[in-house]
This record gives C-alpha cells, sequence and structure tokens, in this order.
C-alpha cells in the first residue's frame, strides 16, 4: 500500500470544507466547500492544498473525488497544479469582496473538461482581467459626455485607428483606419460580408476542406453554397481552387493563409502568388481568417496575405482567440472598393465603451503585452506536448504545430481519428479527429487527431497525452 | 455699457489658457485650450471661471466665443453652469492621469447642441461612470474562467434573471428568466422579432402615427410593409388599428402604451383592455416599445401592457434612454410560445462580460440608485421647464409630459411646427416638430414642437425657452 503524503500543515481543512450541503452529490458539495472557502478568503491565494490521498483520508471521502474536485478547480483557474510542487491556490484567485455577492457559479455546459485537447480556446486561466478593466475603467473616466448618446455603425474613429496601426506593425496589413471594421468577432464579421457577397450577387463560396465549420455555416445561412477545396501540406490547392472556380463560377474563397484550421499547414509562398492571380484574374474576392496567426514559433512570422491584395481581401480577426471571446471583439479590414461591393449590413455592433476600451487595450501596448506573455507559454506548453507524443508515441508525427494553439497527430495505419477521439473522451480527454472538420464526405482527410493546446494546464500536459496514448494503442 | 464683473481671484488666466495652437479657428483652440488646462489639472475640479466678459477682456477675444465655449463645455459636462454662481469646472470631471495619453476629443458630429431640446437622449453628464466601472471590475474579477470562452445567444442566465427580476418589480412584467432575451438595445431587439415576424409570414406591421422613426425603418428594411394607425390624447385609436388590420391583414402591431412617442400619451385604460381583445382575437403579436417607462411624475407608474397578455406580446427595453445609448445593452421579453413564433436569429448579441456586468448592476441596486438620482433630476427640470414655458408663453400648452423626458408645445394657430424648429434653430435651439415623427404624409398630426430635457442642462432651460419663445414668437 502507498504511504500517504503528509497532510499540509497549518488549516484545518476538516473545519474549512464544509461538506454539508446535502442534496448535492459529495464531489459537487466538496468542490463547492473549496471554491468556497477560496472564494471568502478562507484558504489564502499560494496556499498549498494537501495531497489528493491525504485530503481524501482528512474527510473520509474516497480520492477520486478530491482529484476530481482539484481537477475541475485546476481547469477554472482556482487552483493550480505544478509539477513538483502539488496544487496550490492561483496567486491570481482573488477573495470575493466580502459583502459582495457570491461569484457566479461555473454552469455545467461551461465546465472545460480537465484535459482540454479542444482547439481554438485561448488559455482562460491567463485572461488579462485586470488590464481590461483598466481600459474599461480608462474609457469610462475619460470619455466626453457626448460620446455616451452614440454608436458607430462601423467603428469609433479611435478604435479603427488603433486596430489599423496594429494589424500594419503586427500583420503587415495595409489598413487605414478608415478601412477598419470593429465587429463582435469572426463570426459577426463573416456574417456580414457573406451578406454583403450575396447581395452583389454570390452565390457560392470557395471553402477549404477541411476547415473551420461556424464561418462556412454562416456563409451558408446567407445563401452562399460552400465550395470545397482540398488542402495539402502546402495549404490549400489554388490549381484546384481555380478550377472549382471555373466548375461554378464561383469568385469568392475563403481562405486560412497564415495556419490553415485544422491541418496547420502555412500557405506556401508560391501558392500566396498564385491565389492572388487568380484573384486579379477573375476579379474575386478574398476573405482572409486570421485566426490565430498572432503566435508563431519555429520561423519568422507570416505576413497577412491581405497586404498582397488589399483591394480585394478581407481580412478578419479578433480578441478570441488571442485573449477570450468573452470580450466580444474583432475586426475586419476592407479597403473602400471592397467595402462598396460588400456592403456590411445594419447589424449591432459593439458598444461604443467597448470599442473604446479596445482602443485603450491596444494603445496602452498592453494586448502586445499580453500576446508577448501569451506566446512565450504556448511556446512552453507547445514543447511540453512535442515531448509527451514524442515519448508515449514514438511512432506517430505531430505536424502543423509551427504556429497557433494546436497541431495535428497522424494516427497509426487502420485507426480512425473519429474513434481515437471517442477511445480518449472515455479516458476524460476532449479531443477532435481532423476528420470532423471535413467539408466533403468525399474528401481524402487523412485519419488524425487536432491536439489544441491553448487551454490545457501544463501540469496536465503528461496526464493528457498518456491518456490519449493509451486510447489510441487501445485500437491499434 | 455693462459694468464689467471681476475677475477671478487666483488662477492666471492667459497663462493657464495657451491660445496658440495655431491653424484652428479661435473658438476651436479657446475650447481646447479649457479642456486641456481642465483635464491636466491645472484647473481643479470645483473652481470657478472667470466670467465670460471678463474672460473675453483678459484673453483679448469677443465674449462670443467665451459663451460659446463654456456652453460646449457645459453640454459636455466638463464645467457647470449654476445660476448664481456662475461657471466652474464640474465635480465629476476628473483629470486624465499624468502621462496617459490625452482623452479623446469630442468629434465636431457628436457634438450636442448647447439647447438641446432634442428627444431620446438621457442626461450625458450624469451617466453613472464609476458604478459602471465597478460593475465590469466586479464581473473580471469574479467571472469563472470557463465563462471567458463563451457567450451565449439569447442571454447569460445570470443577466436573464436580473432583468427578469427588474422587469417584474418594476414594470409589473410577467418574465421568468427564460422568457428575457439580451440584446444591444431596442433597434436589435426590433431588429430580430422584425425578421422573426416575417420569417413567420407576416408582411406589415401596424405602427402609431406618429412614431418614432428608427424602429419602423428596421421593421421596413426586413420586409415588414408599416400600416399607420392614428394617435390621440388617449394613445393608438384601437378601433382604428382593428380596422387597419382587417384592411391589410396585418397581425402584428408596434406600440407605445406607457408613453407614447412623441405624443406622450398613456394609453387608456380601457384602449389597453380593447386592444389585448383585439390581438387576442385574431392570434396577434404586440410589439411593446418600453422606451422611457422608468420615469413618471404626476400619477403612479404605468405598468407594462405585457403584463396583461405575456403570451403574445414582445417587450422591448434598454439603457439607452436609462443610461446611455454607449452601453449598448437591452432587453426583448418573450414567453416560449412566442418567441417560437419569432425566432431571434443569430446576430451578435452583447459579450458575456457586458452581460455579466449589466447583471451585477442590477443586482447591486446600482440601476435603480441610478434612475432615482435621475427621476429626481427629470422631476426637477420638468419643473423648470414648465415654469418657464408658463412665463415666457402663456398661451401655449404643454401635454403628454406625465412620464418619459419630453413634452409636447402646441404652437398658435397658423404657426407650423416645420418653421417653428427652424426659427429655434436659427436661436441655437434644437428641437423637433412633433410632424417629423409623422408616419403618412396624410395624418392629421397637430402643429406643435417636441421639447426634450433629458440632456438639456438645468442652468439653460430658461435661456432655452426663452430663445424658442423669440422664435416662435416671429412666426406668430
Amino acid at each position: 500500500m502507498p504511504r500517504p503524503d503528509p497532510p499540509a500543515p497549518v488549516l484545518a481543512w476538516e473545519t474549512l470544507l464544509d461538506l454539508s450541503d446535502a442534496p448535492l452529490p459529495l464531489r459537487d458539495r466538496l468542490e463547492r466547500a473549496v471554491r468556497g472557502a477560496v472564494q471568502a478568503g478562507r484558504i489564502p491565494a499560494g496556499a498549498a492544498l494537501p495531497p489528493s490521498r491525504a485530503l481524501a483520508e482528512t474527510l473520509g471521502v474516497s480520492r477520486w473525488v478530491v482529484t476530481e474536485v482539484y481537477g475541475q478547480l485546476v481547469a477554472e483557474g482556482l487552483l493550480e497544479a505544478t509539477v513538483g510542487s502539488g496544487t496550490r491556490v492561483s496567486a491570481s484567485s482573488r477573495p470575493v469582496d466580502p459583502g459582495a455577492p457570491e461569484a457566479p457559479p461555473v454552469r455545467a455546459e461551461y465546465r472545460r473538461p480537465r484535459y482540454d485537447l479542444g482547439p481554438g480556446v485561448p488559455d482562460l486561466r491567463h485572461v488579462p482581467r485586470a488590464r481590461w478593466a483598466d481600459a474599461v475603467r480608462h474609457t469610462l473616466t475619460t470619455l466626453p459626455d457626448g460620446e455616451f448618446a452614440v454608436v458607430d455603425r462601423l467603428g469609433h474613429p479611435l478604435t479603427r485607428t488603433a486596430v489599423a496601426a496594429y494589424l500594419t506593425r503586427s500583420r503587415r496589413a495595409v489598413a487605414a483606419p478608415d478601412d477598419v471594421v470593429i465587429t463582435h468577432g469572426a463570426t459577426d464579421a463573416m456574417t456580414a460580408i457573406a451578406r454583403g457577397l450575396h447581395f452583389a450577387g454570390h452565390r457560392t463560396l470557395l471553402v477549404e476542406d477541411p476547415s473551420w465549420p461556424r464561418l462556412r455555416e454562416v456563409a451558408a445561412s446567407t445563401g452562399l453554397v460552400p465550395v470545397p477545396v482540398p488542402v495539402d501540406a502546402d495549404g490549400v490547392d489554388v490549381d484546384r481552387l481555380a478550377a472549382a472556380a471555373v466548375r461554378t463560377g464561383a469568385r469568392a474563397a475563403l481562405i486560412t493563409p497564415a495556419h490553415q484550421f485544422p491541418t496547420g499547414a502555412a500557405l506556401a509562398p508560391a501558392r500566396r502568388e498564385a491565389i492572388v492571380r487568380w484573384a486579379r484574374s477573375v476579379d474575386a474576392v478574398l476573405v482572409e481568417d486570421d485566426y490565430d496567426a498572432e503566435f508563431r514559433y519555429d520561423r519568422r512570422p507570416i505576413a497577412a496575405l491581405q497586404g498582397m491584395a488589399p483591394e480585394r481581401t478581407a481580412l478578419i480577426g479578433s480578441l478570441s482567440k488571442s485573449v477570450a471571446p468573452a470580450l466580444g471583439l474583432g475586426w475586419a479590414v476592407m479597403p473602400a472598393a471592397l467595402r462598396e461591393r460588400v456592403r456590411l449590413g445594419d447589424a449591432a455592433r459593439p458598444s461604443t465603451l467597448d470599442q473604446v476600451a479596445l482602443a485603450r487595450f491596444i494603445d496602452s501596448g498592453d494586448l502586445e503585452r499580453h500576446l508577448r506573455a501569451a506566446r512565450g507559454r504556448f511556446r512552453r506548453r507547445r514543447a511540453l506536448l512535442l515531448a509527451a507524443t514524442a515519448r508515449e508515441l514514438p511512432d506517430l508525427e505531430v505536424t502543423g504545430i509551427a504556429a497557433g494553439m494546436h497541431g495535428v497527430l497522424a494516427l497509426p495505419p487502420g485507426v480512425r481519428g473519429a474513434d481515437a477521439a471517442e477511445a480518449a473522451s472515455a479516458l476524460g480527454v476532449a479531443v477532435s479527429a481532423l476528420t470532423r472538420y471535413r467539408v466533403s464526405a468525399a474528401a481524402a482527410t487523412p485519419e488524425a487527431l487536432v491536439l489544441g493546446y491553448g487551454n490545457l494546464s501544463d501540469a496536465l500536459v503528461d496526464e493528457a497525452v498518456e491518456r490519449l496514448a493509451r486510447g489510441i494503442r487501445s485500437l491499434a
């Protein structure tokens, strides 16, 4: 029998954690008790929690209950699990003001899985909460009274200016303030662009196969039929794109040149030139989804394609992958000639307050400070992930991981991605098959898994990959 | 020649106010200099400014330049003009952090006129800036990490709960949390409802004549043809509404029962019952625009009509009239059966952060504290306005002023509203004619002016009415 870890020295855990919240399952009672004790400040930031085995003994519960609860609260960021030093209350966990209403409980549907390898989620433990609060307060303090009466349809001038400058320096985009439209995010931008394309007579949209479903779905909902074009290791196949355009009459394409989703390929230089030549030759519109281009590790940043053909490229981006979806902020860059072709509709845009806070967040340098810190975190986590896969799955290759927050793990012959994802799920690991993002059922999408690491806790990388490997081996 | 006022004692105004900002007109240079000096803290909060005549002499500029600039900065809330004690720096004007970028300048297009009698604008000098910043910071401090990854399409449960409770206690609405949808405001709600009605087969929408143009315009843009129905002193004429419905097949009506816009009439009790009976008899949908019902002075609050027929009434409201349009927050209440008939579309809704901040703003009591204070301010200003009109225009009646932030001034026989508004405008007073809100050119809309007082400075009420009276007399 393993020797129990020594109990934590100072705190009287059985008193601190009141489990008498009767009608709930024991696991939920413990979770509530730990959360309540941290939020009330009874367990201070930085304090070590007892090892799971010790706490289970103290409280007379099964060890599984404790590890589950620790895992959940680590995933929420309330606790931190560090290799070698156990589980602690996060330094960033703030006791709720005494007297203030309790923090909202995490709703079950928004609990992220413990071993979270889902793509497209930023590191929720490191949302720049205080910096964003500062940007909002600064805006509320300095905004002239008259501005509180209005909402700009295309974006506040301060925000359009700040975003144009940011994209010019960080994405080498060609963007004047008037070319920028502030949106709620990429989906909002795509909805407006798709409506505009439909209005201008488009009925089809060339899309990469595989690709992120959400944007093609909103395009489809406005009446644009998606036309799939295959993707390989050099990104979207431009010859086949041109052929599909001839076949269908399509004159608009939705592409992810910096870091193809989900394969992770960067569009090869020759293809970048080829797609621009194609677009010019048939007077087409390119919609560039620049979803996670801020994060690049192995090579120098790839500039936005938009800079090569600003007159016909709508560049869309957002804070959702780089900061947090909950801020509901993004943009589209469209030079005037394109804006006239792509009418933006009159959907409600973000509030003046949020827009000016975004301008402040960029102009103060906070956005780029946050991105630098996130880049460092993701680089380290990516190294952990690659080391763990090399160790646990030495025969399998991880590709598409030069940028962004995900890579692609090729599966052994005979193992289907969907089955591997299901086997991983049974072991508590959330991961998706590459085929999930397939557009055409006939597409030759490789059997592989998309490994997102944006929101995976560093401390859980090894465990997650070990479980994942176990799942894959059970099928091979 | 009038004796000049004594100059202000302490501050060396010619040094404080540097007018050398060369390429701008003198008026703009002075405005920028005063604003800069206040924001930099060189003129502290509460400090008296020299009387305009004295400052004009000190600086060697015309007195007109100084009064214009004072008026503008009072309108912005940077200065306060109080009867009897001259012009001071507002107590609420905060010096900008040293080192921080300058506050955004007020853009010309968003300068409110000095004598602002435009309707539908709340008191921009009293936006609860600090309280809203507290709500945002509280949200950023307490929101669990997992919530930063998501945006609820219909609204965050905390916000739907808070709004339902608020509307139940303040508007006697019948609203469960699930019945509430959080929107960017009334326009966003109306867009979604109109799209839903169109999808459900509606092609016409009964609207009050006169009425606020924006909501019928968005309905029209979705394909619903507005069918005007006359309004009298008892609100919309329900007999004629029912007749118009028979004539056109319309089975949806957009109404303002609590305080008709723009006439200010409250829908008479018998008519409230009649319109509900009509809606039930033909299975119609009522869209209740509850735009400024929070402010009522003479009588007890009129409950939302929605409470009488929740199964068929969509109640829409927002913070735009009660707090500020710049927050971009509102709601629609629609019980389930109606939600199924009125599909809300997938337009982007306010961010999770803004939604949870709204929940906090309501749950902390700050919204209702703000509304109480605003009600007191509007009550006093309304009394000033009625006193001034009684004095300056003793023969003219002001009606529709029992609630909200505007009343209607009947004009003398032979004077057209449009001409009176134009004459007032020439004297610096922004005011609109009732006929501006007419739907049908054939409607018998009275010749009258809509006097909004939401954003009129108390100190300027007398001057504004005096100028208005001069304009009207010049026509009579």
